[in-house]
């Protein structure tokens, strides 16, 4: 088996009470499935918890052992409500200490070096073992340690983060999607589509309803890694559409 | 102790590949934060899981035992891909029959009897011990079994489904809230937040750092059930604030 065949899973963990307050809609879980996605990383999981310390160490020590990666995001900055990275370490067991140029890269940030107050210090400490990822927005950097790597909750520093860790991502073969909309409700296609995804075990076949201007329709998705068999089975589905009278329409 | 002081929670479980694959987005998870908040049950966690049988019953125990609610959404349709009702009947250990009450609203629902083929008699069965939960919207009921509540998927369809159950949950105190907004970094109020949640241990002090207008800023956001206390909290946070040079400005 090459390398290639291996399949990378992933996880998502979104720390932070604003999310279940509702306060703050997370964008973070939708934006990294898609990049993750592309990258040959299967999203597994996300999750969504509180700014608890027994409870953040308890998931990241779960999820580590069960995913090939585990990408958290939120509760690095400065205030008391940020814990993750101290979390993060206690799960691994080691300390966390101020990094000499985590250090160089604030006091830059800063107009004056008096303004790098011991509350932005701790943004500074990572944990033993681990190493910086570069926050190319506001200087306080993530970090990887082991398979987790720690990200910053506000969604345009989060993102720059990624972008900046996503060479390092091993992956393997790309999940190819193709999809057919078509004006035909799934409960007249659902026999179909069963059928079909029997005979196609090894792709992965999901069902969208939708209205469009009063109508009902269905987006199908075909998913797998074998394009030729990909290509084979979205043929059967644009025939068997078109057999119930639709007009299937493939989506960009 | 009166029932009020008791305090209830929940977890929101999104079943669904299409999630994690990135090609849609979850916006079920904020839109039942704010219900669940309001309603005073506190959300404490939030997860997406796959249309993968074994997990989905393994999830599904593991949360009903772990909050006094969940609330799942997604995978009650009628093709293949639409599991959950199974799952659920499974993690239970009951049947899953055909509810006669359910097949009259489906029949309804179609112009032609003949409609309501096999794969959308599947959307009519409910788990023994289970009470439905309606759909004004496509008819096809979700349901409740003990402490779990299984919704649909499409936003449209949960948000009536659960404005149907509304009346029904349970809650305790409901979480008060209030928000002061200030042109100050985060950074610089650090230790003074901390300092005041150290004194109000019994209220949740978030700080939440956003930048308007090239300006960085903070959003800091106390929550607690008593308001009294909420209210103290609020003058002492403001008075920290204009100390560092701040103009605070509450939130609506």
């Amino acid at each position: 088996m090459s390398e290639d065949d291996r399949i990378y899973t992933a996880c998502v963990l979104v720390i932070g009470n604003e999310i279940l307050s509702g306060r703050t809609k997370d964008a973070n879980i939708g934006w990294l499935a898609e990049k993750l996605t592309a990258a040959g990383i299967r999203l597994r999981e996300a999750r969504v918890i509180a700014d608890v310390e027994d409870e953040i160490v308890r998931v990241v020590n779960e999820l580590r052992a069960k995913y090939d990666y585990v990408f958290t995001t939120g509760g690095i900055g400065p205030t008391h409500d940020d814990i993750t990275a101290d979390c993060v370490a206690r799960a691994f067991g080691v300390e966390l200490v101020e990094d000499p140029e985590a250090i160089r890269r604030l006091l830059k940030n800063y107009a004056d070096p008096k303004d790098l107050n011991a509350a932005r210090r701790r943004m500074a400490r990572i944990p033993v073992g681990g190493i910086m990822i570069d926050n190319p927005v506001s200087a306080a950097p993530g970090f990887q340690i082991g398979n987790v790597y720690v990200m910053a909750g506000v969604p345009r520093i989060m993102q720059a983060m990624f972008d900046g860790i996503r060479g390092r991502l091993k992956g393997g073969k790309p999940m190819l999607s193709r999809t057919l909309s078509v004006e035909l409700p799934e409960g007249k296609m659902a026999e179909g589509l069963g059928a079909l995804q029997n005979r196609y075990a090894d792709l992965e076949i999901g069902s969208y309803p939708f209205f469009r201007l009063g109508k009902p329709g269905s987006a199908i998705v075909i998913r797998g890694t074998d394009k030729a068999r990909l290509d084979t089975a979205i043929g059967e589905l644009a025939e068997m559409m078109r057999g119930l009278g639709g007009n299937p329409v493939e989506d960009a």
